[in-house]
C-alpha cells in the first residue's frame, strides 16, 4: 500500500470530522421538522396514504436493485486488477450504492412528513414565515447528508486505502451513480406517469380539478412527487457529489501526487460549511419573489466558497510543481499551483452562477421566452409546441457553449498539460459542488410545497389564506427545480470530462503492463484509433450520441405506456363506481399507486441495461479509440439533450402558469388548452428522460473506466484473445437489444390490451 | 500539374459523354412533359399565378445568394496554396454553385408547368396512368440533370487539372453545398411557413378546407411546394452527389492513385445508365401501391449498379495494390483492390437498402410505430407529440446504427489501414448515389401531385373521378419523400466521413510544408489535441453538436414567426374584404406570396452565416484537433437530429392520414384535432429542420478542408502568428454571434407588430 505523508493524513482525518458534523446538523434539521404540529385528522390521513405509496414504491424498487447490485459487485471481480483493490472497489461499490440509496429514502422518508407539516403551518397566524422555515429545513436536511455522506465516503477511502484509493473510488462512484440512475430513471417514470395519467381524466376528461379527492389517481400523482423529484434528485445529487470527487481524486494524484489526492477534499469540505452556511441564512423575506431569496444563498455560499477554497489552496499547496510528486511530469515551468488550483475552483463558482442566470433567463415566468411561448397560445397548441422545442434548443445551446467556455478557460489556466488540464476541469467541478448543499436545500423545497398544497387541497382543512400561501411556495419551488437540473447537468459534464481522462490514464497504464514480444501494430493502430479521425472512433461518436437518444425516447415511451395504464384504471374505477363521482364513494387510491410501482420498475430495466452494457459493447467490439469516442459523443448528445428536455419542459411549464394567471384569456380559455398540451408534453421531457441523462452519462463513464484494463487485455500484444473480446461484445450487445426488444414487446402487449378494453368495453 | 495516363483520360473521357448523355436524356423526357396538355383557362391562370411566384421567389433569392457568393469567391483566395490551384477553385467554385442553383431553378420551373399538366390529364379518360407518367417524367428530367451534371462536373475537373484535380474539386464541392443549403433553408422555410399559415387561419380559424380559393395563402403555399420540395431537394441532392464524389476523388488518389481518381467516377457513371433504366421501367401498375413501384424501380436500379460496379472493379482494377500508384503505402499485404472497391460500392448499395426499408417502416402508414401514434390521438394532442417525438428518436438510432454498421464493415474491408477505410467509405457513398437517380424522380413525384390536386381543387374543373386519381397520385408522394431524406442523410454521413478523413491529409500536408527551425512542442500538443481524450477536443465536440441544435432551433423559429405573419396578413384581407369570405372578391394572393418570399430570404442569413463561420471560428480559435471534434460532434448528432426530424414529422404526416381515412372517428373527431396538432409541429421539423441539417454537416466539413492549411500555418512552427490567430477567430466568432443576435431582433420586432395589433387593431 501506497503510504500518505501524516500531514496528509491529519487534514483527511479534519475532513472526515466536517463530514460527520454535516451529518449532526442534518440530524438537528431534521428534528427540529419533525416537531412541527402535523395537522389536521384529515390532513394526517392523506399524509399517511402518501407515506404508505411511497415507501411501498421505494422498498420494492430498493429490493429489485439489490440483485442488480449483486449482479454488478460480482462481475467487478472479474475484470483484472490487485485483488486487495479489487476487494475494496466491490465492497465500495455496495457502499456507494447503499448510500445513494439511504440518501434517495431519507428525502423521501422525510418529504412526505414534513409536507402535511408545511400544510398544517400555513393554517396558523404568521403561517408563511413558519411553512416556509419547514420546507426549507427538510431541504437542508438532504442537501447536509449529501454532502456529508459524500464526504464520508471520499475521506474514508482515502483513509483505508491511501494512495491505492483511486481504484477503490472507482467502485464507490460506480456504485453511487448506478443507483441514482435507477432512482432517477423509475421515480421520473412513477411521478409523470401518475401525473400525466391523473391529468388526462381528471381534468382533460372529467373536467374535475388538480388534486380532487374524487380521482383515483390523486394519491399516485403525490407519491410521485416524493420518489421522482425527492427521492431521484437527492440520489442524483449524492451522485454527483460522489463521481465529481472520484475523478478529482484519481487525476489530482496524478497532476499533484498526495496533495492531489488532499485538496480536492478540502475544497469539498469547505463546501460542507459554505453549504450550512447558506442553509441557515437562507429564508424569504417578506414579499421578495423565491429567486430573490434563492439567489441571495446562492451567492453568499459562491462567495465563500470561491474565497474560502482560495485561501486553503495558498495555504495547503506549494508555490512549484517541483515540490509535488505527481506523477504527469509537471515541472517549474507550468505555473504556481496554488493559482491554478484556486482559478479552477474559481471558475467552477462562476460557472454554476452563469448557469443559474441562464436557465432562470429561458425558464422563469417573467423572461422573454416563456412570455413568447405563452403569447404563441393564440395560435393554438402547435405554435405552443414548436416555441417551446425552439426555446429548449437555443438554452441548450447557451448552456452547453457556457460549459464549454469553462473547460476552455481551464484548459488556458493548464498551459498546455493535458494531465494538468484534466485534474483542473475536476476541480472546476469541485468548485460548483460547493453551492450544491444550498442548491439541494433550495430543490427539495418544490415537491414538499407542491404536495402540502395537495393535502390542504384533498382535506378541504385550509383556509383561503393558507392555499393562497402554499400556491406561493409552490410557485418557488418551480424555479429551484429548473436551476437545479441545469446544475446537475453542469457537474455531470465537468465530471465526465475528467473522468474521460481518467479512461485515457487507464488505458495507457493497462498498456505499460503487458507482455510483449515486439512492439506489435496493433499498439500503434490502437493509438491510431484514438484520434476522432479514424472513422471507426466517428462510428464510436455517433453511436454514443444514440444511445443518448435511444435512453430517452425510451423514458418517454414509459412514461406515456404507464399513463396510459393508469387512464385505464381510472376511467374503470369512475365506471364501475358511480359513487365515485358523487363524492359517496372513495375511490381505491391504493390500485393506482400499485399500477405506477409495477409499471415503472418493470419499465426502468431497459434503460439500465441499456447504459450499463453499451459501453461494453463498443470497448470489446470497436476497441479503446471507438470506446473514447463513444464517450464524447454520449457527453456532447448528452448535455444538449439534458438541457433541451428540461429547459423546453421548464418553459411550457411557467407559460402554462402564465396564462392561468389570466393572460390570453386565462383559465378555461382556448389558449389555455393550448399550453396545458405543451405541459403535457413537458412534464416526462423535464422530469423523466432529462434529469436521467445526468447520471447515465456517468455510468458509460465509469462503466469505460473500469473495463479499459480488460479491453486492453484482450485486445492488444501477445496475449489478446480476439475469441474472448468478440464474445464479450457480442453478449453485452445482446443484452442492449434483448432489454430494448423486450420493452417493445411489453409496448405490443400494453396496445393490445388497450384495444380489448375498446372492443369488448371491459378492462384488459 | 502532375499528368494522368492515357488510358484513364480515355476513360474519364467517355464519362464525360455519358454526362452529357444523361443530359440528353433529361431535355429529351423535358420536351415529353411540356408536350402534354395544359388544362382548362382556369387551371392555367391558377398554375401561371403559382409560376410567377415561384420564379419571382427564386430569382430574388439568386440575386441575394450572388453577393454572398463572390464574397466566398473572394475569400477563398485568402488561403495560402498554389496560384493555379487556387483560380481554378475558386472557379469552380463558382462552377459548383451555378450547377447547385440551375438544378433548383429547373426542378422549380418544370414542377411548376408539369403540376397543371397532371391536373388536366386526371381529367381525361386513363387519366391515371397518364398524370404519373408526367409525374414520373418530370422526376426523371431533374433526376437525369442531377446526375448528368454532377458527373460532368468532377469529370471536367479531372480532365482539365488532372493530378491536382482534388484541390480544384474541394472548390466544386463547396459551391454546390453552399448553394445547396440556402436553397433547402430558404425553400424550407417558405413552403412551411405558407403552408401552417394558411393552415392556421384557414382550416382552424375560419373552417374552409385546404387549397379553397378565398385563403389568400393558397398560392404561396402552392409555391413553397415548389420552391421547397422542388428546388431545394434538387439542389441538396446535387450536392449529396457532388460532394460524394470529391471526397471519393480526394481520397481515391491517395489510396489508389490515378486509378483512385477514376474509378469513382466509372462507379456514378454506372449510376447515370443505371438511373435512366430507372426512371424509364418505373411506372404505377394498375392497384399497386405507390411503395411498391418505389420499391420495384429501386431494386432494379440497386441489383444493376452492384452487378455493374463489380464487374468495372474487375475489369478496372488491378489485382495487387503493389500495381497502384496511391501514396498511402498500400501494399500486397492489404488485399486485393478489386474485391475491397466492389465489396464497398455493394456496402453502400445495401446501406440504400435498408435506409429505404427501415424509414418506410417507421413512417409508413401501414407499420405500427405510424399507427400506435394514430391509435395516442384517443388520449390528446400531447400524447400524440410525445408518441411521435418517441418514433423519432428510436427510427433516428436504428438508422444511425445501421449507418454505423456501413462504417465498421467497410473498415474491416480495409483491414485496419485508414487511409483506405477512408476512401471505401467515400465509396460505399458513391454505391448509395447509384441508386438515387431513381430516388430523385420519385421524389419529384410528390410535390408535383400535390401542386395538381391544389390546381384541380382552386380551380373547380376537376371531376370526381380526377380529384381521386390525384389524391392517391399524393399519397405515393408522401412515402417517396420521407424515403428520399432518409438516403439524403445517409449519403451526407459517408461523404461527412470521407471528407474528414481529407480534413486529415490537409492537416498532414500542411504541417510537412512548415519551416521548422527545430521540431516544437506545439506539433506535439496538436497532434495530442488530435485524440479524443484531449478536454478541448471534446469541447469541439460539444459545440459541433451545439452548432446543429442551433442550426434546428433558428430554422423552426423561423417557420413559427414567418407563419405568423402570414396569419396577421390574411385576417387582414378577411378583415378589409368582406367579399372574399363571400366569394364576391378575390384575394391578394401576391401579397402573402411576397411576405413569404421577403421573410425566407431574411430568415435564411443567419443559419447560413452560423454555418459557414462557426467552424472558422473553432479551428482558429481552438486549434487543428478541436476542429476535427466539431466535426465529429456535428456528424454524430446531425445524423440523429436529421433523421429524428425528418422520420417524427414524416409519422405524425401518415398518422393524420390515418385519421382522416376514417379511425379513431375521422375528420372532425377529436382524435383529428390531436393528430392536425402533432402534423403540424412535424411540418417544420421533416421540412425545414430536418433536410437543412444534411448540406450544413458537409458545408462545415468542406470549410474545414479548406482553412486546414491556414488554421496550421497561423498556429504551428516558426511563422505561428498567434494576433492574427485569434483575430480571425474573433471575428467569425463575432459573425456568428451578430447573425443570431440580429435574428433575435427581428423576433422582437414581430412581437413588438404583434402586440400592436392585438392593441390597437390594426395590421402592423
Amino acid at each position: 500500500m501506497v503510504e500518505l505523508g501524516s500531514g496528509s493524513l491529519l487534514v483527511v482525518s479534519v475532513i472526515a470530522a466536517v463530514a460527520l458534523a454535516a451529518l449532526v446538523v442534518a440530524v438537528v434539521l431534521r428534528r427540529q421538522v419533525l416537531a412541527a404540529d402535523e395537522g389536521t385528522a384529515s390532513m394526517r390521513a392523506i399524509a399517511a396514504a402518501v407515506q404508505e405509496g411511497a415507501s411501498a414504491y421505494l422498498s420494492r424498487q430498493l429490493r429489485t436493485l439489490v440483485l442488480f447490485a449483486v449482479v454488478v459487485f460480482a462481475l467487478l471481480f472479474l475484470l483484472p486488477g490487485d485483488a486487495g483493490v479489487k476487494i475494496g472497489r466491490s465492497v465500495f461499490f455496495l457502499v456507494g450504492a447503499g448510500f445513494s440509496a439511504s440518501i434517495g429514502y431519507l428525502g423521501m422518508w422525510l418529504a412526505t412528513r414534513a409536507n402535511v407539516r408545511v400544510a398544517a403551518a400555513a393554517n396558523l397566524p404568521g403561517g408563511r414565515a413558519e411553512g416556509a422555515r419547514i420546507a426549507l429545513r427538510t431541504g437542508g436536511v438532504v442537501g447536509m447528508s449529501v454532502v456529508g455522506l459524500g464526504l464520508l465516503g471520499a475521506a474514508g477511502v482515502v483513509l483505508l486505502y491511501r494512495g491505492d484509493a483511486p481504484a477503490v473510488l472507482e467502485g464507490f462512484g460506480f456504485g453511487a451513480a448506478l443507483l441514482a440512475m435507477f432512482m432517477r430513471v423509475g421515480g421520473g417514470i412513477f411521478t409523470k406517469a401518475a401525473d400525466v395519467g391523473a391529468d388526462l381524466v381528471g381534468k382533460v376528461e372529467q373536467g374535475i380539478p388538480e388534486d380532487d379527492p374524487r380521482n383515483a389517481a390523486t394519491i399516485a400523482d403525490n407519491v410521485g412527487d416524493n420518489v421522482g423529484d425527492c427521492a431521484g434528485m437527492a440520489a442524483d445529487l449524492f451522485e454527483s457529489y460522489a463521481v465529481t470527487l472520484v475523478a478529482a481524486l484519481i487525476l489530482g494524484r496524478a497532476a499533484f501526487g498526495e496533495q492531489g489526492l488532499v485538496f480536492p477534499l478540502v475544497v469539498t469540505a469547505i463546501g460542507a460549511v459554505v453549504a450550512a452556511l447558506g442553509v441557515l441564512v437562507t429564508r424569504v423575506r417578506g414579499s421578495e419573489s423565491g429567486l430573490t431569496a434563492i439567489n441571495r444563498g446562492f451567492a453568499i455560499a459562491a462567495v465563500a466558497g470561491a474565497v474560502l477554497s482560495a485561501v486553503a489552496a495558498f495555504v495547503y499547496l506549494p508555490s512549484s510543481f517541483t515540490d509535488l510528486a505527481g506523477t504527469a511530469g509537471l515541472g517549474a515551468d507550468d505555473g504556481d499551483p496554488r493559482l491554478v488550483a484556486a482559478g479552477a475552483v474559481a471558475i467552477g463558482v462562476v460557472l454554476a452562477g452563469l448557469i443559474l442566470w441562464v436557465t432562470g433567463y429561458f425558464t422563469g415566468t417573467t423572461s422573454k421566452p416563456t412570455i413568447h411561448v405563452a403569447r404563441t397560445s393564440q395560435t393554438g397548441a402547435a405554435t405552443v409546441v414548436l416555441s417551446g422545442i425552439g426555446v429548449g434548443f437555443e438554452s441548450a445551446v447557451y448552456t452547453a457553449g457556457i460549459i464549454a467556455a469553462a473547460i476552455c478557460g481551464v484548459f488556458l489556466l493548464a498551459g498546455g498539460s493535458i494531465a494538468l488540464a484534466l485534474f483542473l476541469v475536476a476541480l472546476a467541478g469541485c468548485g460548483l459542488l460547493t453551492t450544491v448543499g444550498v442548491i439541494v436545500a433550495m430543490d427539495t423545497f418544490g415537491p414538499v410545497s407542491d404536495n402540502a398544497q395537495g393535502i390542504a387541497e384533498m382535506s378541504g382543512d385550509a383556509t383561503e389564506d393558507a392555499a393562497q400561501i402554499l400556491t406561493d411556495l409552490d410557485a418557488v419551488g418551480n424555479t429551484t427545480k429548473a436551476v437545479t437540473k441545469g446544475i446537475a447537468i453542469a457537474t455531470a459534464v465537468l465530471a465526465a470530462t475528467a473522468l474521460f481522462g481518467s479512461y485515457a490514464d487507464a488505458v495507457a497504464g493497462a498498456v505499460s503492463r503487458l507482455t510483449l514480444s515486439e512492439v506489435p501494430g496493433d499498439i500503434v493502430l490502437a493509438m491510431t484509433d484514438y484520434q476522432v479521425i479514424s472513422p471507426v472512433t466517428l462510428v464510436g461518436v455517433i453511436l454514443g450520441g444514440a444511445t443518448v437518444f435511444l435512453f430517452s425516447g425510451l423514458a418517454v415511451d414509459a412514461v406515456t405506456r404507464a399513463a396510459g395504464a393508469i387512464v385505464f384504471e381510472v376511467r374503470r374505477q369512475f365506471r364501475e363506481h358511480p359513487g365515485i363521482m358523487s363524492g359517496t364513494e372513495r375511490p381505491e387510491y391504493g390500485k393506482v399507486v400499485d399500477i405506477c410501482t409495477r409499471d415503472s420498475l418493470r419499465e426502468l430495466a431497459t434503460p439500465g441495461l441499456l447504459a450499463a452494457s453499451a459501453p461494453v459493447a463498443v470497448g470489446f467490439g470497436l476497441g479503446i479509440g471507438p470506446l473514447a469516442g463513444f464517450l464524447a459523443g454520449a457527453i456532447g448528445t448528452g448535455v444538449l439533450m439534458a438541457v433541451f428536455l428540461a429547459n423546453s419542459g421548464g418553459t411550457w411549464d411557467n407559460a402554462k402558469k402564465l396564462v392561468e394567471d389570466g393572460r390570453y384569456g386565462g383559465k378555461g380559455s382556448p389558449a389555455h388548452a393550448a399550453v396545458v398540451i405543451g405541459d403535457t408534453v413537458g412534464d416526462p421531457f423535464k422530469d423523466t428522460a432529462g434529469p436521467a441523462i445526468n447520471p447515465l452519462i456517468k455510468v458509460m463513464n465509469l462503466v469505460a473506466l473500469l473495463i479499459a484494463p480488460a479491453v486492453v487485455a484482450v485486445s492488444i500484444g501477445d496475449d489478446a484473445n480476439p475469441v474472448l473480446r468478440i464474445g464479450i461484445a457480442l453478449l453485452a450487445a445482446a443484452v442492449a437489444f434483448g432489454a430494448v426488444i423486450a420493452s417493445r414487446l411489453r409496448a405490443a402487449r400494453v396496445d393490445a390490451e388497450e384495444r380489448l378494453e375498446r372492443e369488448v368495453g371491459l378492462p384488459a
